[in-house]
């Protein structure tokens, strides 16, 4: 109604609506600025479960990865990696593990040798273990973790393609090194490569792990992994291996599906010939690969049952390095 | 309560107890029969839009495929490549679209040369239309289609794995023939293979097709093709071309994702050299690609919008046939 303005005279009524009108505008804005801050927050911290596109626009969360590298004894390794790692395309951060106890990091170094492309953290560790790398870093602001052994070095043109992958699979691990167990007529399993007959389900082989020294996955296992059975972490600590196999167990008992897809490196180098150090990687420890079949049994045991499940599926990049590649003598 | 019976002197209320007791036993039955007849029935005819795990128990429908094969003027390759697929695993039946109008179909032949390992229907039409094979056959039993051209042979082998294969991917075509758009400064688009260049999307090629004229797809899309715009069937009518890119834009329409997954093949021949009957192939027409680009236009002019999204996702068989095909030099 307008009674109360109407009855007076212009010039005051005028006034009257303006200031009417502003005391509505204001308050139309806090309420505004109240529902905003009402909204619920988006969090896509869970493991999404379908497969999703890959975004175009650069969203930093989405669009960019964490390259989560464990070192020990080898930091002329590290460093001639980080200089190719910094650089990788989508690269959001590093985080380095540093599992060389006691020992000062180089982080004096790298920051006299900077600018960086990208910002590097330093983890210093108190106890060298396996599983140190998989901690639940509050450095990540990522989705995707990218993580490598630090003798391992990829090439930028397969890590670019295999994150592109990743996103079209995030709730696979999707790297560059396939392994698998098998079944023996005696029940107890066995760990191995190529080199191990095939598990016998059609044609060619089959692989049902993906090693994390060179893979991508969310960063959501990092979390669960943090929930696992005490006896996993005994496990991995007493081996100083496993932790990789473990974490294929989680990723399957978590999917129900294969934990890996895995795609064909072009350029994939082993660095360790060139250390200075003259440590050479805990896979040349004689009892390395029993260990991991070892593993296996004793992961099955804690699980309760054999969660790993086969694929064969083997992912290239379609005209790339070769443009055709795919061609056929049709 | 249980004054009623706790009254009752013991033999009397044991045979009322009885009585009460199986008319509740009853009750309850007829409740749960009841209950399971007003469960909804699982409608599995809709597509799925997840990865699927390939299912090891042998259920006709959801693990074994249709071949449908359309041809014309060339019955000798028809029974050759009749001969071939008739005993890949994991097929169901076999439907032939008999494009020789007025002509007697081979089915007396087929016959005579029984048994087969599975059963052929040959669906003799009116009109020589190149459409005809994109039907709503109500021959069809299973959820899985495997569309072959009359002239093309693929092995069993890539057919078992490219099968194994739609099964994770049941909501795209599975498919051996990569193909792609591109754009042009002028917004018109032009199609072609490999040849062409680049869509510029980071390194190597990308398609954006997967013809249906080696491939798998979803049952689905057959009755999804029925629904299209009259001028969808004008266009393909028009030119006895195209069918192959309406489907690649009805599949990318339903999905908002890459239409096709392509599985490289191992061994795929083209046998059309092989004829007696001259006649050699649509493809063979001067304007087959131009026509190809010209509906490619016309269908992003009726639909509104170009739905084809890229993929460069080349996907082959782990360990098959060479077991080492994965073998890094690491």
């Amino acid at each position: 109604r307008c009674f109360h303005f109407c009855k007076l005279p212009g010039r005051v009524m005028g006034i009257r609506l303006l200031r009417f009108t502003s005391v509505v505008i204001i308050v139309l804005l806090l309420v505004a600025g109240a529902l905003t801050a009402l909204l619920p927050t988006i969090k896509d911290d869970k493991l999404p479960n379908s497969r999703r596109e890959p975004k175009t626009q650069s969203q930093s969360a989405l669009d960019s990865f964490t390259l989560i590298m464990q070192t020990y004894n080898r930091t002329d390794l590290l460093l001639k990696l980080l200089n190719h790692y910094q650089a990788i395309p989508h690269l959001h951060k590093v985080i380095v593990v540093w599992n060389n106890i006691g020992e000062k990091t180089p982080e004096e170094m790298w920051n006299s040798l900077g600018p960086h492309p990208v910002p590097v953290v330093f983890k210093v560790q108190t106890v060298n273990r396996m599983r140190n790398r998989l901690q639940n870093f509050p450095d990540l602001e990522t989705k995707a973790v990218l993580m490598m052994d630090d003798d391992t070095l990829v090439s930028a043109h397969d890590l670019a393609f295999a994150f592109s992958v990743w996103q079209q699979f995030p709730e696979h691990i999707v790297g560059f090194v396939p392994r698998k167990h098998i079944s023996t007529p005696s029940g107890v399993y066995s760990y191995g490569s190529f080199e191990l007959q095939n598990p016998g389900f059609g044609n060619g082989d089959q692989y049902s792990m993906v090693l994390i020294g060179a893979a991508f996955f969310h960063r959501g296992y990092l979390e669960d992994f943090q929930q696992q059975p005490e006896a996993v972490y005994a496990l991995i600590d007493e081996t100083q291996n496993c932790d990789d196999i473990a974490m294929n167990f989680l990723v399957a008992k978590h999917t129900g599906k294969p934990s890996g897809v895995f795609v064909k490196p072009v350029d994939i180098r082993n660095l360790e010939k060139d250390t200075n150090s003259g440590y050479s990687g805990m896979w040349h420890r004689a009892e390395h690969l029993l260990q991991r079949s070892y593993c296996v049994n004793k992961l099955v045991n804690i699980y309760d049952g054999m969660p790993l499940k086969y694929s064969n599926i083997m992912i290239s990049q379609f005209g790339f390095p070769n443009y055709a590649n795919h061609k056929n003598k049709m």
